[in-house]
């Protein structure tokens, strides 16, 4: 087990009618100026933003507005929040809706008390110093933003995807009431557990040896997912399993499934040029990329593999092909990925092959590798890709 | 799943060496005035009271000792650290130690800002509404108050063991270097195992239906400290499985394992008087008690014991008869206990069948009820005591 820090600061309220507690925690947290930061209009429609608005009015907490943020969140919207907030002298943001909200809500917050461009710290060109304190209330169980450091933003002028992290931008606190992602169609639903399972397998494809309690924490999320998806892709207003696959989704990404060990992340990289070019929905993107990445590791470092398939896929191990074994695994994950209605070909997201060469591109920049549980190269990546245009 | 509020936001530094960060993190969570506490000898025999010093004297950290923690921590010594914070203008409580010591640290920061007696807390008498910040520099796995916003004192005058809690008290930073931990004797690792596994037992029991997600966690704790403890029984110095049991006794006790369901919380109580009479190490204590109530609940409440012989013991389960696989999960579970070399039995720890009476007069008080997985009456504790009294 390597070193590691832990911090994890934030507030969950989770359950049904938390949101009722928004204004209450905002003041718990110092906020007296709010910006009210959401994406389209699924929040009005749901009465979700009525709501909150109606708590902020009840406890006089005064709060501008700020919606469109759209999936994989942009630049543009950012610099407009920045501004608002200066010009309204916001003290606290609050995010309602999913993890492209609460990313576009890190940056503004990032940004606000920064003199330079806030498209620096995503860049590498800068570190966050300050930033204003953010709540959440989310409608969708996927990004784990909730609970992360970790903010997605995409340069609309060059369509680059990056992300940067800073303790600072975790959100003080974070509801999450499961009723919320109730009406979510089978699309987004499948598309966030997705989304959920990588970011524990981005952690959990380690070389780091010795790390029994973080592999034992990610399958316990990944068979959480496992169970409960097909629950909900059956019945939809299943609180129950809405509730258990919306708090895998915050474990999922607060690191506590991370720490000790080197991380991998490369499908994570490999997916963004895609959801950056295609506006893709990212778990959907994932479900393309993700397996073949698996396929195209497996030759070359399979132990890890295997235990996810004989430790979450409950496969029996095969001692004489252990590689056989990982296989399975491989081909029990493709099957449950078909199974809730994820893609698994570019043809299905409206990729094209003729645009690998220019993904490879902007996915390595100067670097020379990417990912670490193996670390691939320009044609490594270049392969990956080519195995998913078709079925 | 029931709503839950889940807040840690305590910062770990933890690994090789963590401890000469301590002075760079009292400065960073607004300390400038120590109070260093601590037990026995075992910190200067070691060298960590000397490194600690040395860094506090370096960054020019004013501070002012306190040590002779007992196991099972009194009251007395509370007072004394109270008026001695008071006194220095103490404005940080630095706890070097285990699970004695930190929350010996909490009673002394709740107390000094308080105008009445701070055993009020103990008995629920008052509420913590202010506290001294805590740090913590962690020496044994075991109570997991180094994430916990739990504290439990012996009164020293009735010897009665009582525990209360606040997220005031929750340690702004730990430190876990598992480096420290092996020099623990067998006897303490052994007890500090078992305390973890059942700090999780307490959560796992639960008549809440629908938490998967949370009963994965606590599997996923029992079956690393199941896999790693017997490791370290072998070899006290292997600091792999030291670093596993380290991080898997805060995850224990720090409720990630617990939200979103009742929790039972009967063994610890029935334990507390066996500490509190006969200064029996805690673990030892709920080595006797644990398995003893769960052979007693078993006839009335079998199902988590199914799934806990199933999913943690890996016992195939008998459809016919689940009762009979519930039973060898507990045979299994004891037969662990005496293998790390645990005590079964009142004889053992040198309690007495006489006290009976006494120790449950003690635990109930004007309660009627123990417990919540099987709601206990008096009738019932007394024959779970009465089973342990010999083997």
């Amino acid at each position: 087990m390597d070193n590691f820090t832990f911090y994890a600061p934030t507030y969950f309220d989770f359950g049904k009618g938390a949101e009722s507690h928004v204004a209450e925690l905002i003041r718990r947290f110092g906020g007296s100026r709010v910006l009210l930061h959401y994406g389209g209009g699924s929040i009005k429609k749901s009465g979700l933003y009525d709501r909150i608005t109606r708590c902020l009015e009840q406890e006089s907490i005064p709060y501008v507005t700020l919606g469109g943020v759209q999936p994989n969140p942009r630049s543009g919207l950012v610099y407009e929040g920045i501004q608002l907030c200066r010009e309204e002298k916001v003290n606290f943001i609050l995010a309602a809706g999913g993890g492209s909200t609460i990313d576009s809500a890190k940056a503004i917050a990032a940004g606000t008390p920064y003199n330079g461009d806030f498209m620096d710290f995503y860049q590498g060109k800068g570190t966050i110093e300050k930033a204003l304190p953010i709540g959440t209330v989310l409608t969708i169980a996927a990004a784990g933003s909730e609970g992360s450091p970790n903010t997605v933003i995409t340069d609309e002028k060059t369509l680059v995807k990056k992300g940067t992290k800073s303790d600072l931008l975790r959100p003080r606190f974070s509801i999450l009431n499961p009723e919320l992602t109730c009406t979510l169609s089978p699309y987004q639903t499948a598309a966030g557990a997705t989304d959920i399972m990588i970011h524990v397998c981005e952690r959990y494809f380690s070389n780091t040896e010795e790390v029994e309690i973080t592999d034992r924490l990610c399958e316990a999320v990944l068979k959480t997912i496992i169970y409960e998806t097909p629950r909900v892709m059956e019945d939809p207003g299943n609180y129950e399993a809405r509730a258990n696959i919306m708090w895998a989704g915050m474990l999922a990404h607060n690191n506590i499934c991370g720490v000790g060990r080197v991380q991998d992340w490369a499908s994570h990289h490999i997916e963004h040029e895609l959801s950056a070019l295609y506006d893709v929905t990212h778990g959907a993107g994932l479900a393309v990329i993700a397996p073949r990445w698996m396929r195209y590791v497996l030759h070359t470092n399979p132990h890890k593999l295997v235990d996810f398939a004989v430790r979450v896929w409950d496969i029996p191990l095969n001692e004489t092909d252990p590689g056989a074994t990982a296989l399975q695994g491989i081909e029990k994950f493709e099957a449950f990925l078909r199974q809730i209605g994820m893609p698994s070909t570019f043809e299905e997201i409206g990729a094209r092959r003729e645009d690998i060469g220019l993904m490879t591109d902007k996915l390595f920049g100067n670097r020379e590798t990417e990912g670490n549980y193996v670390k691939l190269r320009r044609d490594d990546v270049v392969k990956i890709y080519e195995s998913a245009v078709s079925g």
